[in-house]
């Protein structure tokens, strides 16, 4: 690949970014931005994703979204590449990348969608405060501070519960149904992504005083008789971009500190659901900086460029 | 109520324990160490309680077990008095109270069952270090210091996982099936309390970086259709020991910080489930060193010691 170009609004024009032994400036996104670029990655929000994505798109750019813009119109593929990396194609130049958490949970579930239908998936989220951005992280280290006795006296924040030592039910507003946005989004998009537009998910999300990876419970209900656990495990040990973590014997499982830095989804606590014949149970985690964003972009890009050549 | 006697092993003993102004000095537990008390709380182990409890009843004592020497001894009430209060009787001397995880389920979600036969209960915890002790609690502090750049270097620490902006499988031995020791306590305890022998229950145990208080997602699966929303609402409001936290304009939900200090057991995000007509969603949050413990088993002394007088 060639030369990187760093966009932001005017307010970081000018800021230098290291990248690769290099440090290179931040210039002014704007609608000729894009000239003589192959792949445009948007990850500013869906706002800006929805203003400039058509420049760069104009421009003869590959785009690959991180917001939600674009995530459920039917003209853009929502790419898995584990999943649905059939979906990347020379006539398509714009991609989103999935949330963080539809993404951990399909890279460590949908392999076992091949050994028998899927009816339904029950998940509880343990979500880091990364998912949250920056401004989150810091909030939970200084409030986390503070309750120590080290920090000083935190600013109020109005924008979700205190956060050190505590978890909360995942601060987005709550539609009609009594879903937060953010379980609306693991829904609407493992349906789009899996091809399964009538997939039932139930889905409760929290946020959990973790700086980085998001840990998922998730129970998987087949149409029939649950596949024996030796074929689930099989199964998930050649699946992609998968590692089995699931040592019952010394009570090794899946941890956000595992999961942090690496680009495979852990899987383990692996388990039939003793509440029902046609399920089983298993704990995923990932980093959602990386196989939760960062990584499953450039997968995208990659898909795509190498098709586009 | 007359005096209050602290036993415990000799190495405490000597020990003054402040209580309602006063200092008391801690005694020996010993087998003779129960004549004249009509109430004794033991707390500090299984192995313990089998040992002694005998003694304290012979010399005629209610015992109240927070261990889980008896809990599933056909023979001894395991007792959450909101729900089986009725155990409690003028024949029986010893009564055991049940797991933390287990109280603040129930306390949350046995009102429910006043509205439909229940099938199934899929649950999901968030456990705080109090839960394993004080020496686990310390941990966590001390790792998080250590985090933060302000403590010492920590001996290592065999017995779970980093702790300080982590979370893991609840770190006991996993049997045969895959259920870890607090799951089958959870599934024997509730099945024994509620008197439902085959109720379903799939629980999956999980400790979080939370200093006090247990949190649980939990959907409750009818045998028919799911009552409506505001009939669960009125029932819970109307329950005892509960309390309902459910704003979604605000997004005020169940924490553990919340829960912290509270005799009550929080309710909310109480919402259908969209997987399956059958079902409502909710979450829970306790004290567990209150309701999930000590609260509980004053309950069931004054109610033994009333029935006896």
């Amino acid at each position: 690949m060639g030369d990187l170009k760093l966009l932001a609004s005017h307010r970081s024009v000018g800021q230098m970014v290291p990248f690769r032994g290099e440090e290179l400036p931040i210039q002014e996104l704007a609608n000729d931005a894009f000239h003589g670029v192959d792949v445009a990655f948007f990850s500013a929000g869906a706002s800006r994703s929805k203003e400039f994505a058509p420049f760069a798109l104009d421009a003869g750019a590959i785009v690959v979204d991180n917001s939600s813009a674009f995530r459920m119109n039917p003209e853009v593929p929502l790419v898995v590449p584990e999943v649905n990396g059939s979906t990347v194609n020379p006539e398509k130049k714009l991609y989103s990348v999935p949330n963080c958490s539809a993404i951990i949970l399909l890279v460590g579930v949908y392999p076992l969608f091949s050994l028998g239908k899927v009816e339904r998936l029950i998940v509880s989220t343990y979500q880091s405060a990364s998912g949250g951005g920056a401004g989150m992280m810091k909030r939970l280290l200084d409030e986390t501070r503070n309750e120590l006795g080290y920090g000083e006296e935190l600013p109020p924040n109005a924008s979700f519960p205190p956060y050190a030592f505590n978890l909360f039910s995942h601060n987005t507003a709550i539609d009609e149904n009594g879903q937060n946005e953010e379980e609306a989004k693991v829904v609407q998009e493992a349906r789009k992504i899996t091809g399964l537009g009538d997939l039932r998910i139930n889905v409760t999300c929290v946020r959990v005083p973790v700086l980085r990876a998001h840990t998922e419970t998730v129970t998987i209900e087949f149409e029939g008789k649950a596949p024996e656990l030796d074929a689930v495990r099989n199964c998930l040990a050649g699946a992609p971009g998968v590692e089995l973590v699931d040592d019952r014997e010394h009570n090794q499982f899946p941890t956000p500190k595992l999961a942090s830095g690496k680009d495979t989804v852990l899987v383990g606590r692996i388990r039939n659901d003793l509440s029902n014949p046609n399920a089983i149970s298993l704990m995923v985690a990932g980093d959602q900086l990386l196989k939760g964003a960062a990584l499953t972009g450039v997968q995208i890009a990659e898909l795509a460029f190498n098709l586009a050549k």
